[in-house]
């Protein structure tokens, strides 16, 4: 880490996952022999780098599956994708009434100079000219301003481009450029994962993501968007946000978590900035979305209250904080917004995902989920919103699972399986030798499985089925999804009881808190009129497959709708209207929070949810016709 | 400098002034010999500091007339002056109809501990229990607030103290502490003067200046007040403003500038809590009071524009700053309260004097004379309030006097001339042998001077009086105030006319001053029914002497009343009564402010007032029959 080198780790270092697997090449380090390893590969050089103490200069290489690539992070998925996402023009028609009205904007002005008849103070003369050419009043001053503009007022010939915030007592002047400077009002927004942190440059003026020029094609320019991702660095100390919070109790860990974030979010703003060639200096705002640990990490609030119970976060609202306070390396006067959040594990994100879906205007009745490291859980309209949050693990994200990985390059992400021979087709993310196998691909093969019967609805193998494929592994009965030497590690890549177990776990914790949040408002599934997902997640999706599972319920297609980074549009919404401010606001407010921990009814729910797809067939009738059907093909 | 010596340098080490002679004892340096240099002195090892280079280790010897020595400097004479000055309880009482009611204050919550069912944010809990409790609505919150208090409230049982501080726009919580720490609230006022800074510790509960156990007496206890004071180590770059705005523009300078006068205060405020035994951590609030080029070092804003026409400020109100921001050692939560400020030259130290003495609410025709380094008088009453600023040269702090020095100790307060053998009497601060003649000496020797015929109404000498005194020296005529054998600095003492005639430009600016203001609202000096006298040149002054050479006008006595430093008197209401903040921009506001460079008027008045006490003899009738007795009595 201290080198700049990420490496996988799940458990956060504390020797239990196996993830951070390396090879010594060269140099000496002390390292014990673990489960995790096999006699061979210890002897080949491979250890587990948490468990390593260095002893002086070594040579490390690290294998493909430990390492944390980005390549397949880009955004571009959102729209590539097929049916059920939305185009960016339909995504902002889901909220209706906003104008383009951003919180954050600029102004040109041009002051009378100062004589000795007419001597007052440079800011009276300045906030007096806003004041008359466009007509603001009770604007109050940043101090920073205060301290550098009396000189660019006179450089500039006492022409000047002012840029004000909107706030909730009035408007605030935070910087004064010379001449007109109106057409260059740019803003950055933010969206803080446990895993992955995206961020996108919009032009404020033209209310849309800054296009930059990416070459030619037959002549014609071509334009990509000027957005970027990374890991957030944070996953280093681990996958979820337990380690995370256990890591910040450490001496120094606070600020070791909060440097870290913020250089993720650096990183990103320098690429933003690179690709779309805009001076830092044009920033005027920001807005950062994230679940509430990754917010509290963020802005250097420590999160322990948030991991014990009653599970309290620190604040609801945070009031705008200057940007480089936080480190972040953007110009002095710019203010970071942070959406406002419900409850320790239904943060900035989820409200952020409401808002940009515009479910708090909406008559009918809508279920939003979350699915990423955490799954969370909206319900309701434009009248009353709830919501619970569903820790069943991060196996969508690679946690828990043998070969599980992040979406990223060579992950298998799409798997069918004959159902005559049980042989398996796979495709990977980035149509290369396959690396391990990440949510959408884990979904897919448990699907797959069951359907041709490979494994029975408690995901259990079918010994009395010919498969091949199946056979027993060191973790019990498996399905080789690739042999060794079609991979890139050198080893057979399987599916594992155990896998496919903590898979029906995670499913059934999110279906049951839809279930229990449905309940409690004495609905069901049924009186659904629309089911939006966000996350990361929903982008590799194969929604039938994931109702097939039982993740999902099984409503008709039509009602499924997927937004893509929920916490993203919200951000980019609240940079361009500010009548959308109070909107964030009102939803945090409204939102009613259920805390499942606490919950009766929840664990019953969960226990039913522990079948494929449920143990309530009647929940699934199109599961169970596919199956009778499917079945009926194959006798 | 760098070594923590600080040196007189009137003319801000531009080679001129001649005050920061030493005399180099040992080492090697390269000076050239000056004119305010005798050979004899140069022989000696005399040199003037801010020509000599330093070749390598060096010892000096600083004699006493180039030392500033701060054991004059405190405030208690204010206390035991004669009769025109009032008691701290009359001085309160100039302003009518506040309560004690502080800005910062501080209040006891109790909160319910959360529990699963009631798990809402720690901050909204707190806000809600103090709007439960004590019904304030409308609380912001301070961002370090929220970044440190979840912890204290848990370490606290829940029981905590918070301050708050009414803004303009509501009351913001600004710190939380565990338990109940209500009776520890305190602030800090300070004058920034060009000259001089002072500062008191305050009581906010108790609406007093925080007395010190300071020994015993006869068994009883003794108190001293909190209150502290020091030369603005500024000085070593230039005695006036000018200098000090001129070193700001170079390269650095402002900078400097920032950080010399934080020093100060700095080693103030360590004072303030060392002999009041008092926690910095107890410190909620501060006041600032300066002139307008004070308060913009103090603040790191340029003063450039101040020096140029039309002598613009930057700002007339500064919002709130935090104190770390400007490098003040005192808890991160305290946030600076800056006097608003009128002009370039009519500071927040004016408009706080004017706010402590009341005049703001008065009926009745005041004048409000600050006679400092600069002379800023202020005419008005409750309805309307009108200033002029006198930029006569510092005269009275020593400045242009050939032995002149700050009123500090050895320097010459008191002097009387025998009518018949012209000898002198005279008396020293803190009654050693004289090291140089301070403001209220210099207007006594005059005064005497005039009154024994010793000069004529235009300040020569009358060489047809055998005075054995007056003798013709390098500089002209002058009279000897004690020989070279009484005094510290082995050479006469003496008065010359150059002497006599600065300090007659300078009474005639400041008289000329108060003339133009109020010939320009059509009243005059008859008109008046108080005049109020602020400044530390106050302290020592004799009235009668003062109106006696035309400083003052000749009004009866009891019209004057002396008020200390206004600027501290006006700065102490304000830390504790929130409604005359508003108060003292009202007055910043309503004060009309004559600029004296563009007035047609004031070179004529200021001519006319070029004569002791002025070419108008009817203007001052009560000198006139004093000098007719004097004479006839002397017949």
């Amino acid at each position: 880490m201290e080198a700049g080198i990420h490496i996988n780790a799940s458990c956060g270092g504390s020797g239990t996952c196996g993830k951070c697997k390396i090879k010594i090449v060269g140099g000496s380090a002390d390292s014990p022999m673990h489960d995790r390893l096999s006699p061979a590969e210890y002897e080949e050089g491979f250890r587990l780098a948490c468990l390593t103490s260095i002893r002086g200069n070594l040579d490390v290489e690290i294998p493909l599956e430990s390492q944390v690539d980005k390549s397949a992070l880009s955004l571009k998925g959102d729209r590539e994708q097929g049916s059920y996402l939305l185009s960016p023009k339909d995504i902002y028609q889901l909220v209706q009434g906003w104008d383009v009205d951003p919180t954050v904007f600029k102004r040109y002005v041009e002051l009378d100079p100062p004589t000795i008849a007419d001597n007052v103070s440079d800011l009276t003369r300045l906030i007096s000219a806003i004041n008359r050419q466009h007509g603001m009043n009770g604007i109050s001053t940043d101090f920073r301003v205060i301290r550098k503009f009396s000189r660019i007022l006179r450089e500039a010939d006492w022409k000047v481009t002012v840029t004000l915030v909107l706030t909730k007592k009035g408007y605030k002047l935070i910087n004064v450029e010379a001449g007109d400077n109106r057409q260059q009002n740019y803003s950055i927004v933010i969206d803080i994962g446990t895993t992955t942190i995206f961020g996108q440059l919009l032009n404020l003026n033209e209310c849309k993501v800054v296009a930059c020029p990416d070459g030619l094609c037959d002549g014609a320019k071509l334009f990509a968007l000027a957005e970027a991702s990374d890991y957030n660095a944070q996953i280093s100390f681990g996958e979820d946000v337990i380690t995370r919070i256990v890591y910040a109790q450490k001496p120094g860990g606070l600020k070791k978590m909060q440097e870290t974030v913020v250089g993720t979010i650096n990183g990103i703003i320098d690429e933003l900035l690179k690709m779309s060639g805009i001076k830092r200096s044009l920033i005027s705002h920001m807005v950062v979305a994230g679940n509430t640990t990754m917010t509290q990490l963020f802005l250097g609030i420590d999160p322990k209250y948030i991991r014990e119970a009653p599970y309290v976060p620190t604040a609801h609202f945070i009031p705008p904080v200057r940007a480089v306070h936080l480190g972040i390396h953007i110009g002095e006067h710019v203010h970071v917004y942070t959406f406002p959040m419900v409850a320790s594990y239904v943060g900035g994100d989820i409200v952020a995902g409401v808002l940009g879906s515009g479910i708090f205007q909406r008559e009918s009745l809508t279920l939003y989920m979350d699915i990423g490291t955490n799954g969370e859980i909206v319900l309701g309209n434009k009248d009353w919103l709830a919501s619970v949050s569903c820790s069943a693990g991060p196996a969508f994200e690679g946690a828990g699972i043998k070969f599980g990985m992040r979406a990223t390059r060579g992950a298998i992400e799409e798997v069918s399986i004959n159902p005559r021979t049980y042989e398996p087709m796979i495709l990977t993310i980035g149509r290369v030798k396959p690396i391990g196998i990440c949510g959408s691909g884990l979904i897919d093969a448990v699907a797959e499985l069951m359907e041709t019967g490979i494994i029975d609805q408690n995901g259990k193998f079918r010994l009395d089925i010919a498969a091949d494929r199946v056979s027993k592994g060191t973790d019990g009965y498996e399905y080789i999804l690739a042999r060794k030497e079609e991979t890139q590690i050198k080893d057979d890549i399987a599916l594992t009881e155990i896998d496919i177990s903590n898979l029906i776990r995670t499913k059934a914790a999110i279906y049951a808190g839809c279930k229990v949040l449905l309940d409690s408002v004495g609905l069901s599934f049924r009186d659904l009129e629309q089911v939006i997902i966000a996350g990361g997640f929903g982008r590799h999706l194969d929604l039938e497959k994931a109702i097939f599972i039982g993740l999902l319920p099984d409503l008709e297609i039509g009602k499924f709708i997927f937004v893509g980074n929920g916490s993203l549009l919200g951000a980019r919404l609240l940079s361009f209207s500010q009548a959308l401010l109070k909107e964030a606001e009102r939803i945090s407010l409204m939102m009613t929070n259920l805390e499942l921990s606490n919950h009766a009814g929840f664990m019953n729910e969960f226990m039913a949810a522990m079948f494929l797809p449920h143990t309530d067939t009647g929940a699934f009738p199109g599961v169970q016709e596919r199956l009778r059907l499917k079945r009926g093909s194959l006798l």
